[in-house]
């Protein structure tokens, strides 16, 4: 009775897997570490390595698994294709194909790491119950998933759910990462608060419990924090990157139009809050209906995407 | 053997409607009048008894036929229910149900208008061979449509696809019809570009082609065709509306990342001319990938419509 399935995220630094029941129960989880040294050669060798132990372990058999679902930081085709993963240091191929090989031929399916945490909210987390979800991940950077009938939506060249890197803001001077000007990450990703609390900082000359912490350890915490508490330029900068962000949930309630947008990443943490200050936004910009997607907190974590790889498999 | 498909357009004026073999072939279309007094209660009989003579006089009977394809001016949720339309008339219903009741219980399937244009185009026109595409109406509004895996993506409250209303512009002072300020249609509809052609004629004192023409008269085509013969200050408006084109299909191609983007509606007929223009944006705001979705022109026109109704029945 083949009920099994494997998770597996792998990171810059680390390959988090789990060992699930198709119900969506999460039995076992660990991680190893990411060997990305020779092109990344070692990393599926590792991964099928562990597995086989941590199978063991559960006194469980490759028979047992309907299959492993694999994601990576990196943009996948369609057909689980990958162009390139320089975060892993892997050239082009089908990592699915040789992983499923190191494992006696159980199916392997490979997606990008921001879309398998979404399949993975809509599994068992903040979009547990629905079928097309938005998740949003506000982390270093900011990651975007689609998930329409259950499915992700990978994009013909791997671009879908780059949510990131649209542009948000006509007159912004610095570059990001992607090479654009005005990028919605630039704004609303850890970093971003960071960045927009210190131009706010700069520019203004309010008090404000920001500026008894010393500028090179401000987090984005401290300031959804201390806007909380009331402090009136935190607030406004809290305002700031809630109205990019609610201007963007508008923008994909008129393009995919899901049943709820996930936001997930650490900005999130700041919960509630943080969804009720987008949500003024968000209304404000979508004017043609106000029946439209809801908005929720992620709930999975740093585990979003071991159960969205293992859900993968059930397709 | 059933292998003809009807499709049905039903616009605030005329429905179109056309039978077609389940290849694609068009082998007749005609038009009816809307009726829509008495909430519309009379434009699916009209539609019924239509496709009835017509069959007649093809010599076909509804045993012939696979199914009927209704598109409608408004949204459309997933499961076909129309939350209203106020364009025919309609409350809220299931004008599918009712018109499959007409013809002999033959199975009818409804869509929103742009979204079945954008189905069409995929079929049959400027997305002939592909299975992912975002089409783009620059008509008298802006619509969208968008198709995945070769079928639509009508979103959970029938919002998907209405590009039209996303915000692009920050500075703009009036209101949309959907009472937003700064939407894509404001831009880049015909009545947007003539709009954006008078604001930039009041705006300069430069010399133009277009001062020649009496303001009232005024058409997007005039502006096309004087930027297209060089006039300056016409090129200026055609590159600001292809601005907010271009970084509305970055937007796309960063959300959804069809395989091409289809344009079509009047102010499309400019040709080659429109697509190279919105390309330079368009590239210019999708800098993580040069591997991304085409950009190209519509072909069926005003037929667009009945092609996608019909193409529903085939799924």
């Amino acid at each position: 009775m083949s009920r099994f399935c494997i998770g597996i995220d792998v990171g810059g630094t680390t390959v988090k897997l789990g060992v699930f029941e198709d119900d969506g129960q999460l039995l076992r989880k660990w991680e190893i570490p990411t060997r990305k040294e020779q092109q990344g050669v070692h990393i599926l060798p590792d991964i099928a390595l562990s597995v086989r132990h941590t199978l063991e372990e559960m006194k469980l058999d490759l028979t047992d698994v309907l299959g492993a679902g694999l994601g990576v930081p990196g943009p996948v085709a369609t057909d689980g294709y990958v162009p390139r993963c320089v975060n892993l240091g892997w050239g082009e191929g089908y990592p699915a194909r040789d992983l499923s090989l190191m494992l006696e031929g159980i199916p392997v399916k490979c997606a990008n790491d921001a879309n398998i945490a979404a399949l993975g909210e809509m599994w068992q987390g903040g979009g547990k119950g629905y079928n097309d979800i938005v998740m949003i991940t506000l982390g270093t950077g900011v990651g975007g998933g689609v998930v329409i009938d259950q499915k992700i939506i990978a994009g013909r060249h791997g671009l879908a759910g780059e949510i990131g890197h649209t542009h948000v803001r006509d007159d912004e001077t610095e570059y990001c990462n992607c090479g654009s000007r005005g990028c919605l990450e630039q704004v609303a990703s850890a970093t971003g608060v960071v960045r927009e609390a210190k131009m706010f900082l700069a520019s203004s000359s309010k008090e404000s419990i920001l500026r008894d912490i010393e500028e090179n350890s401000l987090t984005a915490k401290d300031v959804m924090d201390a806007a909380k508490a009331g402090d009136e330029l935190a607030v406004e900068i809290v305002d700031c990157v809630c109205y990019y962000l609610g201007r963007s949930l508008a923008q994909l309630a008129l393009t995919i139009d899901p049943e709820i947008f996930v936001i997930g990443g650490g900005v999130s943490k700041a919960g509630q809050y943080l969804i009720d200050n987008i949500q003024k936004y968000y209304e404000q910009y979508e004017t043609l209906s106000e029946n439209r997607p809801l908005v929720g907190l992620a709930k999975l974590g740093n585990d979003a995407g071991i159960y969205g790889a293992a859900r993968m498999v059930l397709d």
